[in-house]
């Protein structure tokens, strides 16, 4: 198992803690907005007596309901289309240890979310990553870059959209090369689709599932951590209308016998969350996202892939190795008492090398507090540069 | 992955819903016992506006008050020896993860709970059963026979005390000769001591970690679910005084994220949980027990391990094949609409052929229900042999 690259840091960061130093914290994906109040007051009056196993494939009410926002969105999926799970980690868990063997392969477009690596490592399967790159904004590579990377041993392409650690969106037309190059090679397509809710502008969210014949194909991703700002609740969400691929996911989720009871009621609570709530959260990071792009851009050598979704942005600086520099930031500088914490981008990359550059900044922190940590970061690096 | 066993009869058990028959479980481990009153205050009152991730370790204060909990038991542990996890089942998930590769095995003495052979089926890990005997109530078996087994590839022997299913509950003498094999062939011992506080009668329990010189060896599995009934609150844990593996297990916690925050909350809450709780849900489980066992044996042909911990018994049955009396029970049988849900023990036996004329028998229901199942027991296997 690989070491979380975020969390090698955390050790330093307690360190320049101890020392009274304060830390603005970039690294991190934990949002600051506050869950629905919708949502902690149905645990406040919860009506039970027992917290009893849900059923393995979760509460068929939740499933339900949950089936009805998909719906909403033109995804054409019931309530025996799904499995709960203990938040999206176990969801990806699950699925690569459904759909591969041990050295089986799975391609996935990097910079990608870390703990893909991970959760593949776990189950023997091998990452087969595929450029994309910041001057495109790490849009989709093309088909022949696929199509390349394709052997018998491989089971799927998997992605994140909108993209984390990229915020890119990807378009519909993206979107349907995928799902030509999965029913040309007869490949599943796995969407990790947890930042569905979170898109600024006017590109609106494409779904796997919104894809014809993809009954087979796709496997969708989902997560209440972030839409509704409740991280701890860990339930998650498998989707396919893949029936075979169903009953041997529900043998995974047989043997951890349940997602959890209490996150599940707070879940199905969050669904009747009013719509101004996503619209308040919406136009608050989005104007994090500008403000963070606008600073980063004044400065010097800093190139920013403008996101258009999710809530994290690729920067590359001009340092030699983003790791060193993470680890001085926190050992070795701070301006009046005060330093950042970033996440080196080099661990959301499977090539060796790759994006030594770059760190990933997680515009979850108040708007204030995103203006004053992009100066430090351009102070740090003349310092860092200077030494 | 393997199908659960027991899982694998509840569309027969639905079927026979449908049909109007009322169907006493005695499959499941759901206990009907409520969870303490403040555990449910905890979460009434939860002082929350975010339900954020908690660390991946587990949140220190609960580490704390834990650690308390089994200093109490005289075993000498503190907040840093342990991982919080999502129930024992993850629990049993990264242990594997951390000390096997693919190809390793693990020793688990026969029957044991389903779920260790889809744990290690997960990851690629070989069980290597070990027959232990109902005539003996499912004592451990022979040190000769442990070493008979131990290859280049064992890495551990896992069991559970109290046993699940077969009630059995180790001696201080038979955990000392696990030592003893352990530290001469250096291997883990994994001691699943999830109903440590269900033991009925003068026997104490007798933990892996009162054992001296474990320190690098012994690593512990628990959970919240049945001690305190809160089987959906999904918390576990994972206790080793062995520091490199507790931070290789860590990166398969990171990977994950955080264990469920709600449950954590109450989980914490339930280690002030009054002695009262524990004397009442005792007696009520003895006297169950103590009724089961009475009416069981009064049938004739059946054959019951006394069990003196949790709340199983494994029972022979005067029958060609368990799975098809229990599907048959189903199915087919009623005495005035009702009948009896049972689990063949063929599924917790890794051994072919081993377990086919037992069952277990989770005695969770309230006397006049475990009566009455008892009569309708007798009854269908009179039928059944007639037929």
């Amino acid at each position: 198992m690989p070491a979380s690259p975020i969390r090698r840091l955390v050790p330093y960061a307690d360190q320049a803690k101890k020392k009274g130093v304060k830390v603005y914290h970039l690294n991190i994906g934990q949002p600051d907005i506050k869950t629905p109040e919708i949502v902690m007051d149905a645990i406040r009056n919860i009506d039970l007596n027992l917290i009893a196993y849900s059923p393995s494939q979760g509460y068929a009410s939740y499933r339900k309901k949950l089936a009805g926002y998909y719906q909403k969105k033109n995804i054409d999926i019931d309530e025996n289309d799904m499995i709960i799970t203990t938040g999206g980690s176990e969801a990806l868990s699950m699925i690569i240890g459904s759909i591969a063997d041990p050295g089986d392969e799975i391609i996935i477009p990097e910079p990608f979310y870390a703990n893909y690596n991970g959760f593949a490592k776990a189950n023997a399967v091998n990452v087969v990553p595929i450029h994309s790159d910041i001057e495109t904004n790490f849009a989709l590579p093309s088909i022949s870059e696929f199509e390349k990377r394709i052997t018998a041993k491989t089971k799927a392409i998997l992605y994140s959209n909108p993209g984390n650690p990229t915020g890119y969106v990807y378009s519909k037309e993206e979107i349907s090369k995928l799902r030509d190059i999965a029913l040309k090679h007869d490949i599943y397509i796995i969407a990790d689709e947890v930042y569905r809710e979170f898109i600024y502008g006017d590109t609106s969210h494409h779904s796997i599932l919104h894809e014809k014949g993809m009954e087979n194909h796709a496997i969708i991703v989902d997560s209440v951590s972030k839409r509704y700002s409740m991280c701890g609740a860990r339930v998650g969400t498998i989707i396919t209308k893949n029936k075979t691929l169903l009953q041997t996911t529900m043998k995974f989720a047989q043997a951890r016998l349940s997602p959890p009871t209490l996150g599940q009621i707070a879940a199905e609570a969050a669904i009747d969350t009013p719509k101004s709530y996503f619209t308040d959260v919406i136009t608050e990071y989005k104007d994090r996202r500008d403000t963070l792009v606008n600073k980063l851009k004044e400065i010097p050598g800093v190139k920013v892939a403008e996101p258009k979704g999710a809530f994290y942005i690729i920067a590359e600086l001009p340092v030699d190795d983003t790791d060193k520099f993470a680890q001085w930031l926190l050992e070795s500088y701070n301006d009046h008492g005060e330093t950042v914490m970033v996440a080196p981008a080099a661990g959301f990359y499977s090539t060796k090398g790759q994006g030594k550059q770059q760190i990933r900044i997680a515009y979850v922190l108040k708007k204030e507090s995103l203006i004053r940590a992009a100066e430090l970061l351009g102070k740090a690096i003349e310092s860092y540069n200077k030494k």
